[in-house]
C-alpha cells in the first residue's frame, strides 16, 4: 500500500514536467453562493476534471464572507466553512490516489478576520472539552491586508498597539468525500482531509488523498491569510481566496491518512484527540512511508526520526486536532 | 507575578554585559561519579556560585556512559539521567527566580547513542501507555561524531544505509529542587524544569526556573547531540557534554513553570499528559506573561497568539510530555 | 433548552400511562436483509410510527450473524453494526426531542460471539492509537446462550475454562439521523447517540435523542447480550435481537446530547476522546439538566454531583469513547 | 512477579484468621499535629509495627480540621492532606509487598466539609488544564453528619434545597514512600498509592502495596464520609476519621501498581492523565493479575475482561487521575 508514495510523486512531478510542457488544461470555476457546501459528502459536482488539469477558482472565507466591519457578530454567518466544489475528476475510483499540487493561492480581500468566542479555542471552555467556568465573550479583530508587503495588521482592541503580519495563505478545508459514505461537517478534519487547518496547503506543496468515492470529489475552502500553530484562538486571519491547483490521479494506488509532500519534506497527517494520538497517527503513518518506498525498516525508521523528525501542530480547536510529522528528503535512503 | 520576566530579562542581559566588561567569576566543578544523582531534590550541593558566576562543568550521557560498543545492554545502566550537581546559588530563597544563560555545550565524546526498547516511546507501548501487544525488542544504535563537521552519523542496523545528522547540543535535563519538598526521578519533567528534553536548552538561550528552596539547587544532565520533535523512539542522540552557563538571581520575583528567552523570542513550557494538558499550560502562561510585561490584554494576546504563536513539541516520552510555546519579540509591543 | 427534560418525562410517563390504558398501537416491522443500513443518516425509511406507537422489530448482530462457528473469520462480515431502520416518527421536526421507551429486548439466538482483532480495542494497538508493536491476532470466542438460566457461557480458548455470565441485554446501536446533514458510520457514538454501547439501552430505560431531522429516522441494531464496563476488547457478547420500544415525540424541546432516564436516575451521555472530554461533557450536561429542571444551583449541583454523582464508562473502543454520568433522583430536589 | 497475588492473599486471610485466633497485637498512635507529614517520602517513623499487628490511630481532614463554620477560607488550611504517620513495618524490604486490611473507619466529627474552589475539579479550569475563563468563586459546604443514622447532610448554599446522604468512610490517602527516593505531595496518586481516593479503601477490603524502602513506611489521611464517582468538584465529604487496618507483610513479591481485594473482587489501580492511560494500566494490570494467579491466557483473560469486567472512576481531579478495574472472584478460575 505505501509503496506508492514515492510511485506517485515521481509520476505526478514527472507529469506536470510533462503537463507542463505541453501546456495543461486550465478550466475555471467561479464560485456561486447557491452551490455552496457544507459537508464533505458525496454531491452533485459543480464541474469535471481531467487527471493534469489546472483548476481556477475562489472561495469565501470561513464566514462566507459576512464579517465585514465592527459590529457584525458571529450569528450573521449562515454555517461554518462554506466549500467551493465539489470538482469530479473523471475515472477516479475508490482505493486510488488524488494528487493535489497547490499551484497558487492569492488573498481575495482587502482585509482578514479573527474571532473569539464561546465553544471554540484551545485554552477556554468548548464544545467538547466544556467547563463550567463563566464564557468567555465573543470578538472579533479585523486585520488589513496589504499585497503590496505581503502583509496583515493585527490591531489590539483594547490598546493602541498594532504589528504587521507577513503572509502565509492556505486553505485551510481541503478535501474529498470520505469512505464509507459518511458525510462530515466542513468544520472536521479527519481521513478525507477536510478542515485540516494545515499551512502546509499553501503553494508549493502537493496533498495526496485516498479517493473513496467515484470522482473523488474535491472540495476547498476557508482560505486562511496566515495562522499560528495550534490556531489557539479558534480562527486564522480568515480570508477569501483565489485558488490554482492541478489534479493528479494515481490509479491503483491507496493511502490511509491525506499526506504532503514538496521537493524538501514528506510530511503525514494525523487528526483525532487527544493529541497524543494524532500524533501516534502522524509517526506511525511516516514510519509506514518510509519503509514502504524508502528501503528502511521499520525499527531503522523509527530511530531516524527519533533524531530528525519534525512536528508542526496545525491546530487543537476542531473537532478533532491535526499533526503533521515530517522529515526532510535529505535524510531519507534513495528512493525505492 | 509575571511582570518579572521583562524586568529579569532586562536585569540579566544587562548584568552579563556588566559582568563580562568586568569579567565574571568563572567556577570550574568536574563531575564525580561518586556524587552524581538520579532525582531532583533537596541534597548536599557539591559546589557553591555567586549571582553571575560562570559555571564549567561536563555531563555524562543519559546511561552513564556505559554504552559503548554493539553487544552492550541498557541494563549495564546504573540510573536514568546521572545528574551533575547540585549547584548553590547564593542567596537564593523559595519565591526568587534563578535565570541560567546557556553560553556553550559541547559534546565531549566520539560516539552518541540512541537506544528504542520497551516501555518507552510515543508509537510503542510503554509503562504509563501499557498495551497487551508483545513487547518490542531492545536496540542500539551508534552515532559516529564528527566535530570539525559538527555531524553525528546515523547507521541503518538492518541495512546499509547511512546519513550525516548536524549537531545541536542541548541539555536534556535542566532544572532545580521541587517545590513542597518533593524529590522527583531524574526522568520527570515538571514545573521545576528537570528532564524537558528542550532543545531551547541550547546555547544562546536563557532559561528561568523558579527557586523552590534555598539556593535554588541547579542540576545538569542529560546531554543531546540532536534530537527529533517527540523525541519519539525514546531518546536523542545521546551524549556526555561540557557545559558552560552563567547564572543569575532576580530576587523577589515568581514564576509559575519554566521559561526560555533569546534575542529573538519569549517562552514558555507546559509539561503534563496528555499533550492537550501540556499546550494549555504553555499556551495560559505566554498569555500571562504577554499580558503582564507588554502591556497587552489577555484576549489581545489570546487572538495574536492565534496567529503568531509557534509550538515545539519537545517529547512525548517521558512521564510527563513537554511543550513549548513561543512568540517572537517583533510580534509584541515594547515591554512594560 | 434543558428545562423540558423533566417536563418530557412527566409528559412521557404519564403518556405511556394513557397509552397503555388505552392500548398503543403496536406496529412491526422485520428486518429485510436488503434494507440493512452501515450510517445513522438520512435515508429512506422502512416504517412511519406516530407518537406513542409501540415498534416490535429486530435486529443482526454486529456482523450480520455471519460469525457462527470456530473457522469463521471477521473477513466473512459485510460491515460493521448493521441497522435496522430508520423509522419515521410522524410529526417530528428538528429541534423536537425524541423518548424512546425501552420496552423488552429478547436475545434472538442460540449462541453469541466475541472478538479480539487488530485495530480495535482499549489495551491493543488501535486504528486511532496506532502502535509500531506487532499486531495481535484475531480470536473469536463462541458464547452458547440458555435463555432458561438467562446466561451466556465464555469457553477459554487456551485452556478448559468455562463460566456462566448473566445476560443483560441492551442495544450496543441506537440512534437517529446526526445534526447538520451529517451522515455517521454505524461504528462512532456522538451527540446523535449511535454505537454508544450502553448498558443503560435496556428494558426499563427511556433514553431521549435530539430530533435533527424531519421524522427523527431511529436507528437500532449491535444487540449485546451483555458487556464489561469499557468493552476493553472490543465487542460484547454479540447477538441477534427482538426489540420492543416505544416511542415518544416531545414537540419544541431540544438537547444536545442523548440521555436517559428512569424510575430511579437521570443519566447524560458525553462522547469524545480522551475519556476526559468524554467525561466533561457528560457531567456539564447533567449539571445543567439539575439546575433547569430541579431548580437547583450550577455551583450547589455541582458540589452534590462530587458528593453522590456516578460514572459509568460505556466503552473505550469506538472512535469516540462514551462515559454516562448520573444522580439518583432521591438525591434531587422536586422537579419544577 | 504477579504469581504472588494469590499466594499473599491467601497467606494474609490465613494469617488473619490465625492472628485473630491468638489475638493480634494492637497498637495505637493518636497523631501528633506536630507530626504531620504533606509528603509520600522516606522520613521519620512514628511507630513501628510487626507483620499482622493491627494499628489503631487517626487523622484530621484534608484541611487540617481548619474550616469549621461560614465564612472560614481555604487560605487557613496549612496544607492539603496532612497525613498520620509514617508507620515503619519491622523486616519490610524493597521487593516485598504490604496488605493492609481495613478493618474499621470511623467519622470522627459531627460535620464534614466539602469545597469548590478555582485550580481544582473537572469541569473547571484547573492548574494542570488550565483555560483563560474567568476563574470560579471558593465556596465551601458543611454537611452535619448523623452516626445513628450513618447520614451526612448536604445543604444546598443557593436555595432551601438538602438531602441526606449515606456514609461511606474511605482513606482518600493511602499509600508507601515511594520507588527510587521520590517524594511526592500528598495530593498526587502514582505507583506508590498515595491520593488515590479510592472507596475501595474501606472497611472489609484490602490494599496491597510494593515496597519501596525499608519499612514500606505506611502513611494514611484525607478521610472520606462519602464521595461521588470521579469526586469531580475536587473534594468529597472531608472528615477527620479513626482508623483501625492491620497490617502484613509479604517478603519476596513484588506488585508493580497498588491492588485491592475483598471476598468479592480482585481489583487494580491506575494513575496518570489522560483517563484513558489509567484505564490502560489498570486493565493491563488486571490482566496480568489473572494470567498469573488463576492460570488462564492473556487473550482469554482480556475477553473475559470484555464481557464481565469492571471499572470504577475513583477521581478526575488530582494532579493523576485514578481509575479502579475489577472482576468478580466468581467468574475467575481457581487460584494456581
Amino acid at each position: 500500500m505505501r509503496k506508492i508514495a514515492f510511485t506517485f510523486a515521481v509520476l505526478f512531478l514527472s507529469c506536470i514536467c510533462v503537463a507542463q510542457s505541453t501546456s495543461p488544461n486550465v478550466v475555471h470555476y467561479k464560485l456561486d453562493e447557491k452551490k455552496l457546501k457544507y459537508l464533505f459528502a458525496t454531491s452533485e459536482p459543480v464541474l469535471h476534471l481531467k487527471s493534469d488539469d489546472v483548476l481556477e477558482t475562489n472561495t469565501v472565507d470561513c464566514f462566507g464572507n459576512v464579517l465585514q466591519k465592527p459590529g457584525d457578530t458571529l450569528s450573521m454567518a449562515k454555517g461554518d466553512n462554506p466549500l467551493t466544489g465539489p470538482f469530479f475528476v473523471d475515472g477516479a475510483e475508490p482505493g486510488d490516489t488524488l494528487a493535489v499540487k497547490i499551484l497558487d493561492l492569492q488573498v481575495d480581500s482587502k482585509q482578514g478576520v479573527g474571532t473569539i468566542a464561546q465553544g471554540f479555542g484551545a485554552i477556554n471552555s468548548t464544545n467538547y472539552t466544556p467547563m463550567i467556568n463563566a464564557p468567555i465573550g465573543e470578538k472579533i479583530w479585523f486585520y488589513p491586508i496589504d499585497q503590496t508587503t505581503n502583509t496583515a495588521t493585527f490591531k489590539a482592541l483594547d490598546s493602541k498597539f498594532s504589528v504587521k503580519v507577513p503572509l502565509h495563505p492556505f486553505l485551510g478545508c481541503i478535501g474529498v468525500a470520505p469512505a464509507g459514505g459518511e458525510a462530515r461537517s466542513s468544520i472536521v478534519p479527519a481521513e478525507f482531509g477536510g478542515n485540516m487547518d494545515s499551512p502546509e496547503a499553501s503553494a508549493g506543496n502537493t496533498v495526496y488523498f485516498p479517493v473513496n468515492s467515484p470522482g473523488a470529489l474535491l472540495f476547498v475552502g476557508d482560505g486562511h491569510a496566515a495562522m499560528g500553530d495550534g490556531e489557539i484562538g479558534g480562527t486564522a486571519i480568515e480570508v477569501p481566496m483565489r485558488v490554482r491547483v492541478q489534479v493528479h490521479l494515481i490509479k491503483g494506488q491507496k493511502i490511509g491518512w491525506p499526506r504532503f509532500e514538496n521537493e524538501e519534506y514528506i510530511m503525514t497527517v494525523g487528526a483525532y484527540r487527544p493529541l497524543d494520538d494524532a500524533l501516534r497517527i502522524a509517526y506511525t503513518e511516516l514510519v509506514g512511508w518510509m519503509h514502504k518506498d524508502y528501503a528502511i525498516s521499520e525499527m531503522d525508521a523509527y530511530e531516524l526520526l527519533s533524531e530528525v523528525g519534525e512536528v508542526h501542530l496545525n491546530e487543537m480547536v476542531d473537532p478533532n486536532y491535526v499533526i503533521v510529522a515530517k522529515i526532510k528528503k535529505k535524510y531519507l535512503p534513495p528512493h525505492r
